[in-house]
C-alpha cells in the first residue's frame, strides 16, 4: 500500500506491505486524513516515533471481529490499550500503560492506505456528517477533554491563548458553554475564523508583550485577569503568556505539547493557587455530536488538500504562516483492495 | 515592645515603638507563636522582607473597633485584604492585590509582645483549646485548604511527601477524611508521630531513590501509584518525587514554596493530563473546629518554647534535623500593658 512513513524525516512508500490484523483489530480503509501539529514535531523527531504518520481520519471498515461493521463508515481513538490493567480497569484507558498510539507510539497511523485498530475504538461516523468534517473529530475530542476535565460556566471569563487549529478547535467547543470567550493569536487570518463565529477575537502582532495589555488593565478590548485559560500556543513561551492572563485561583489548561523542559516559578503557582491541568485525548462520541448537530463546521479551518504521494508537499504547506487544517487523501491507484485481505 | 526583627538576618529589638491602630484594626497582645519554614526562608532573603516577623500565633485582644472583641483569646487570618477590589467582592480575599500578610509582606508579625490586624481577621480561641494547640491554628488552616480547593475521597490513595511540620499537620487533617494515607520523609522521629496517629509511614534514607521504590511496585510496603500526592517536603527535589508516584491524571498538590524557578517537563503534564494545585493560607474556622473537637492534637510536634530575647536561639534550633515546631512566647517584661494603649 501507499504510505506516509516516519523513519528520520517523512517518506513516501508506494509499497508498504499491508497491515495484518491481530485478534480484536478491524481493518479500516483510509478515506481523508488531517495533518496535526504533533504529526510535525514527530517527523522532527519528538518520542523517537518510526512508521507510518497520522491519527486524525476518518476511513471505511474492510475486515472487523464483529461483520456489522464492515462497510460502515468509521472514526477512531487513537489509543489502543490492554484493557485488563488496573489502569484500564479504573477507567482511563486513554492511559494504559502499555497501550499504543495511532501514529504516535507503536502502532501505524493513517497516512496510509489501510490502518489498523480495536475494532473497540471505532465510532460510526452518521451520514449527515461529510468525510471533510468527520476527520476533524480527533482534535474536536481532545477539546471536549477540557469540558471534562474543568467546570466552565456561563458566567467565566475565558482565554484561549493561540489562534492554530487546536485554539479554534477548543474555541468552537468552549463557544458552547456561553463562557465569556477571548481568543488572543498573532494571525489575522485565523482569528478571522474565530470572529466569524461571533467570538471576541485579540491580534497581537508578532514580538508584542502580552503581559503589558493586561497589566494596563485593557478591559475595554475584553483583557484584564481570566478564570480559565487555555494554552495552545505549542510553543514553550504560551506558559508565561497564559500565567500574566490569569487571576489568582485561577485554572490553566495546557494543551501545548512541545521537546523540552521549561523553566517554571512552582512558589508563585502556590502563592496565587493556581490549578494547572494536563489535557490531552478526549471523547469521541460527544465531538460526533456536535458535528451531526450542526453546533460546529470546522471546514472553514481546511487549507488545502494532498494525495499520499505528494506527502512531502503538504508537510511544507502545514508549515506555512497563516496555514491551519491540510488534510491527505489516499492516491487513485489504492483503490482496489488488496487480494487476500477481503473477509 | 520586645520584637523579633528580619532585616538582613535576625535581630532581637528589646525597644521597638509600639504599633499605632488603624481605622478597623484591633491590637493584639501576643501570647505564644510559631516558628514557620517560611520565616526561615523570609531570614535568607525570601521575598525581600524586612520588619517583624511571625505569622503563626495565639494572644489576647486589647484594643478593638468593636470593644466586646476586648479580653477574648484570638488567632487571626494573616491576609488583611483591601475588601473593596474585584477579588476581595468576589470572594478572594487571600488574593487582594494589595493584601499585607502578618509577618511576611507590608505588615508587622506575631514574634513581638504585640501586633495588629483587621478585627474582621480574628477568631475567637474556644476555651478548651488551649494556647499550645492554638497556636497551631494558621499551619492546620493552611492544611483545611486542601480539602478546599481538591475532592478527596475515603477510597484514594493518597501519598504526603514530606514529614516535617505541614506534612505532619497535613497528614492529620487528611486522616479525617479516611483515605489511605502514606506518608513518605527521611526522619524516623518525625514519622513516629504519624505513626502515632494510625497513619502508615515510610521511611527513605538520605539519597535513597524514591522513583526506583515505585516502578519496582513495592505495594506491600504501600508504595506504588496514587490518586494524590501532596508536595510538603519545602525543596525544589520534591516536584520530581511527587511526580513519579503520581498515576496518571493525578492531582498533585504543591505546598512547597521555595526561591527560584524549577525545570519541568510541561509535556509530561499535557500527556499523563495530571492537574496540580497550588495551595497556601486555609480556613481557620474548621481548623479551630479539628481542635476543639479533639479529632485532632497538634502538640507532640512541639520541639522547644524559647522567648522573643532568645530568638537568635530558638531559630538556630529550628533549624536542626529532627526538629518540628519551636514556639516563642513573650519575655515577663512584656506583662504590664504599656501606658495609653488601653481602650
Amino acid at each position: 500500500m501507499h504510505a506516509l512513513v516516519c523513519d528520520q524525516g517523512l517518506r513516501y512508500d508506494p509499497d508498504l506491505a499491508d497491515p495484518v490484523r491481530l485478534p480484536g483489530e478491524a481493518l479500516v480503509r483510509v478515506r481523508l486524513a488531517g495533518i496535526c501539529n504533533t504529526d510535525l514535531e514527530l517527523v522532527r523527531g519528538y518520542m523517537g516515533f518510526r512508521g507510518v504518520l497520522g491519527h486524525e481520519f476518518v476511513g471505511e471498515v474492510v475486515q472487523a471481529p464483529d461483520p456489522i461493521w464492515v462497510g460502515r463508515r468509521v472514526v477512531g481513538d487513537i489509543n489502543a490499550a490492554c484493557g485488563e490493567c488496573d489502569t484500564c480497569r479504573a477507567g482511563r484507558p486513554t492511559h494504559c500503560p502499555s497501550r499504543t498510539t495511532l501514529g504516535i507510539f507503536g502502532r501505524n497511523g493513517a497516512f496510509a492506505d489501510y490502518l489498523l485498530l480495536p475494532q473497540a475504538n471505532l465510532y460510526q461516523v452518521p451520514d449527515v456528517v461529510p468525510d471533510e468534517k468527520a476527520v476533524f473529530v480527533e482534535p474536536l475530542a481532545a477539546a471536549c477533554e477540557i469540558l471534562k476535565q474543568v467546570d466552565i460556566h456561563p458566567t467565566d471569563r475565558v482565554l484561549i491563548l493561540g489562534d492554530g487549529k487546536l485554539g479554534l478547535l477548543v474555541a468552537a467547543v468552549l463557544r458552547l458553554t456561553g463562557a465569556d470567550l477571548t481568543v488572543v493569536g498573532r494571525h489575522a487570518v485565523k482569528l478571522s475564523i474565530a470572529e466569524s463565529w461571533g467570538i471576541p477575537v485579540l491580534l497581537v502582532k508578532r514580538g508584542a508583550h502580552l503581559g503589558a495589555m493586561v497589566s494596563s488593565g485593557n478591559r475595554a478590548a475584553g483583557i484584564g485577569l481570566f478564570d480559565t485559560v487555555i494554552e495552545c500556543t505549542g510553543s514553550p513561551a504560551g506558559f508565561a503568556e497564559a500565567r500574566r492572563f490569569l487571576r489568582p485561583r485561577g485554572t490553566l489548561v495546557l494543551k501545548s505539547t512541545y521537546h523540552g523542559d521549561l523553566s517554571v516559578d512552582m512558589s508563585g503557582l502556590v502563592v496565587d493557587e493556581i490549578t494547572l491541568v494536563g489535557s490531552r485525548c478526549g471523547p469521541f462520541a460527544p465531538a460526533l455530536r456536535m458535528l451531526e448537530c450542526g453546533l460546529i463546521n470546522p471546514t472553514s479551518l481546511i487549507s488545502g488538500v494532498f494525495s499520499f504521494s505528494e506527502g512531502r508537499a503538504a508537510f511544507d504547506r502545514a508549515t506555512e504562516p497563516g496555514v491551519l487544517k491540510v488534510l491527505l487523501r489516499p492516491d487513485e491507484a489504492w483503490m482496489p483492495i488488496p487480494a487476500g485481505t477481503l473477509p
